[in-house]
Order: structure tokens, then C-alpha cells, then sequence
């Protein structure tokens, strides 16, 4: 691959990096396992434009792991060039004056724990460029039983963050967060919330750059630090209980109000890829 | 209540047809339970007019069991009369013209058996008022395991209803319940089928009733024949993990694209009732 991916252009930095943030995050999270070890899904696409105007080339690496204290996790890189059909054209910025091309890379990461004491965590970075370019991403905790310092110390992770980029990034991204991680119809938070942004362009994309790397780098601090504090916690029959309904409610929010998940409803993706973040058993 | 419930009209004849197919279902599943019985939330409305248009009154019952072969059942009837919201209006026939008024009532059931050789079943039927008025319903079954002569019964019988009503019935709601109960993301439909009617409306009312009815009694005599030739099929825990799987896929589609789901989400409906449909224990 002597191509373009060897310049060393900002979505190529982008995606060295969340393939690099792939590799340390596994190695750390196998750490936890006695045994388990991720099984390793590369993927690649090259399909021709169809009748939509869509067109999709690129590849990635599926990461799963279902050991006995990450019960299941995913960890996904991909990175995918090509054109966007004429209808989703409209839709994203930057799209219609790119004639539709567009190119994306990112990392997205769900972890569904077998402890009921050990939080579940979702993270995930992108970079997006059409004739437009931007980050988003975004972390957050969804503890069954939720432990105050559990929830400081993430959140104060994500803050670390976001004020090495911007004074007020924390107090909008946390509030943008609570926003989105929440189930009307339930009238119910996600989780404990976190940090979470979108269309990410502040005109010095070096320095958006940094922080993503940023949140990155906090996530992969604050998280092994949370599942060592509760790893150790011994739990009933009726604490597992109490995970698996709270599983229910992270289903319905995934299947139903969740972009990623209506983006790949809406692009027919591969379910095993978008559906990755069901939890492992579930009740209602 | 000395009102107009008493009045011997289409829609109190319809709301007593379903209360009465409640009681008769219930009392049947019953026979299959040791000792396991329904447990009845009866609940009322009355909801003043909103900012939106919304007025909702009535009342209904949830019957709900727990049982060894009944893992998970759900047999619900309502009977609401109100206001839909003026954005509603547009989408619902002759709401506009009725102001918003509306009767609906219905029985609504999902069933998920505890042995994975006996298929979960749905079932509704229902009938709306606005200016115009219709029945809707249908009843599907969605083995693990299909047997091919479950299915030709099952089929058989609501073949048997929809012949007693018009020659190219059967063939036309079969068709519809196929493309509908499909889940295009996963290129699977959700089960064997059924039959799948809305807007019912001939133009002969007392048809149209005798034909819900004839469904109605259909469904009562069929599925206790299918539970029956299966309860007492041996089984290991990969077929059980085998119906974990596929009660996945039932959830998909139910949070993803069934109608009377996406209505409960759009309407701010009790959660309890319109996801009573999720199995109790799931995998993905």
C-alpha cells in the first residue's frame, strides 16, 4: 500500500492513531484476563457505486474479546473512503460540494462487564472529511450500581481533557452528553454520563487533533483504574440480576435512539459490526 | 358507568369482543401452568389536553404471567378515546376531519415460551374510530426450531378465518405479514408468518367484525395445539442458547421497526406496556 495513506496528512495521522489506540487498549484490557484474548476480525470493503450513488472502499479491524471480567467487548478500527448516496449527500456537511466523497476513520469501543460492580463503557473518536473535515467522539460510563467516586474520577478524567483544549469544552461536552445518553420514554439517564462532541472544527485542527488524542489517552487511564477498584467486589445472584435488566435499558437506547446504530440501519451495515455493542445476555 | 359504553354500537361491541378473547386466551394458557397464573394491572387514564392537542381517557387491563411454560406472556387490552395531537392528525385516517377524536381499542399479545421448541407467537387485533373507522390485527408465529407442519397449522387456521371473509384474503395478508415482520438488516425474515391486515374497511362493518372475530378464535384454537404437540420435547442448553439468539433478532425488529413500538415511543406511552413485548432473557 505505497499510496496516499503514507502521506502524512491529517486523516492519515487520524487514522494511525486510532489504530495505535486500538492495539494499547486491547493489550491493556487482556491484562485484566487470565485467559482471554481478543479475537481479531480484519475486514475490507471495495464495492463499486450502486444505484443510490454510494460507494464504499477501505478496511478495518474488529477486535472481541468475551473473557470472565470483560464478559464482552469490541473494539473496532475502521477507516473507509468512497461517496455517500445522493440522498445522505444532503445531509452531511460538506457532502454535496464533495460530490458525495467522503472519507472516515475511527475507533468505537463497548465493553458489557461481567461484575455487576464494574461499570460498562462506551468510547469512541472519528474523523470525518468531505469537502469539510471534523472530529467527534466521545466517552461514557453506564454503571449498574453507579459508586460516586467512580463517576468523579471518570468524569475528572474527561475534564483533564477537555480543558487542555478549551476552558468551557468540559461543561459543554458533559451537558451534551446528558442530552444525548438519555431515554424519553423512559424518562431515565443512560448512565453516569461523560463527555460527548460532534462536527468538531475550531479552524486549528492541530489542536482539535490534540484533543482527541486526548480523550483517548484519558479513557485509556481512567477506565482499567475503575475496573481495578470493583473487580474485587463480590456480587449476588440479584446484583447479576439487577445488570441484566439495567442491559435492557442500554438496548433500547442503542437500538433506538443510538446514530451510530441508525447510520447503519440507514447505510445496510454489516450487523455484526454496528450491532457490536449488544450487551452479551440481556432481560427484560 | 351507565354511558355510552352500554350503547350496543360497532366499537362497544368491538371493546367487549376483545375483553371477552382476553379472558378466554388467559383462561386457556392457564391450562398449560401448574401453578403459575396471570397477574392483572388494570389501569385508567385521563389526561386533560395537552399543549400539543393530545387528550387521552379510557382504561385497560395488563395480564401478565411468569410461568414454566409461559416463560414470558403479555395478553393487554385497551380501550382509550381522546385527542391525538395535531401533528398526529395528519397521519391517522379522518383524524383531521374528526378534530382529532378517536376511539381505539384492541387486545395486543406476545408470547415467549420457555421451551425452545415451541414458537413465540403475537397476535392483535384492534379497532380504530375517527371520522372513518377500521380494524387492524394479525397474529404471527416465530419459531427457533420451524417445524413445517407447526407452520402449515398455524397457517391453515388463519387461512380458515380470512376464507370465511373474501377468497384472496389469506393470500394478501400472508403477503403482508411477510414483507412486514422482516428484519432488512439482517436479511431475515422474523419468523414463519401470518396474516397481516390494517385499514380495514370493506365497506360491510359486520364483516369486517365477523372476520377479526374468526381471527380472533382462530388464534385461540391453534396456538394451544402447537403448545401442546411441543411442551414436552426434550431439550439441551445449546437449543436454549439457540432461542436466546434468536429472541435477539425478535428484539431488533420490535424496538427497531414495528409500528405499534414506534407508536409507544412517539406517543410517550407507559414504557411497561409497549415494550411488554421484549422477551425476559435475551442474547446477542
Amino acid at each position: 500500500m505505497q499510496t496516499a495513506t503514507e502521506e502524512n496528512t491529517i486523516e492519515n495521522r487520524a487514522a494511525a492513531f486510532f489504530t495505535d489506540l486500538q492495539n494499547r487498549i486491547c493489550a491493556r484490557f487482556e491484562e485484566f484476563e487470565s485467559s482471554a484474548r481478543f479475537e481479531r476480525v480484519p475486514w475490507k470493503k471495495d464495492e463499486p457505486e450502486d444505484e443510490t450513488g454510494k460507494r464504499l472502499n477501505g478496511s478495518g479491524e474488529r477486535r472481541l474479546m468475551t473473557g470472565s471480567v470483560f464478559e464482552k467487548v469490541g473494539v473496532n478500527f475502521s477507516d473507509v473512503h468512497g461517496t455517500f448516496s445522493h440522498q445522505f449527500r444532503e445531509e452531511i456537511p460538506g457532502a454535496a460540494e464533495s460530490q458525495g466523497q467522503f472519507r472516515a476513520c475511527g475507533i468505537s469501543l463497548v465493553s458489557h462487564m461481567a461484575n455487576p460492580f464494574v461499570p460498562a463503557v462506551h468510547m469512541n473518536v472519528r474523523f470525518l472529511q468531505t469537502s469539510k473535515s471534523w472530529f467527534g467522539g466521545g466517552a461514557d460510563l453506564t454503571p449498574t450500581f453507579p459508586y460516586d467516586e467512580d463517576t468523579a474520577l471518570f468524569h475528572d478524567a474527561m475534564k483533564g481533557a477537555c480543558d487542555s483544549y478549551r476552558p468551557d469544552a468540559y461543561a459543554e461536552y458533559k451537558d451534551y452528553c446528558d442530552r444525548y445518553f438519555y431515554l424519553p420514554h423512559r424518562g431515565e439517564p443512560r448512565g453516569v454520563g461523560g463527555i460527548f462532541f460532534d462536527n468538531l472544527n475550531s479552524g486549528d485542527q492541530e489542536a482539535d487533533f490534540a484533543f482527541v488524542r486526548a480523550v483517548g489517552e484519558a479513557y485509556l487511564d481512567v477506565y482499567p483504574k475503575i475496573v481495578e477498584r470493583r473487580i474485587d467486589t463480590s456480587f449476588t445472584d440479584e446484583d447479576r440480576e439487577k445488570l441484566l435488566f439495567k442491559r435492557g435499558r442500554y438496548v433500547e437506547f442503542n437500538l433506538v435512539y443510538d446514530r451510530g446504530t441508525k447510520f447503519g440501519f440507514a447505510t445496510g451495515a454489516d450487523p455484526e459490526a454496528f450491532l457490536m455493542s449488544m450487551p452479551p445476555i440481556v432481560k427484560w
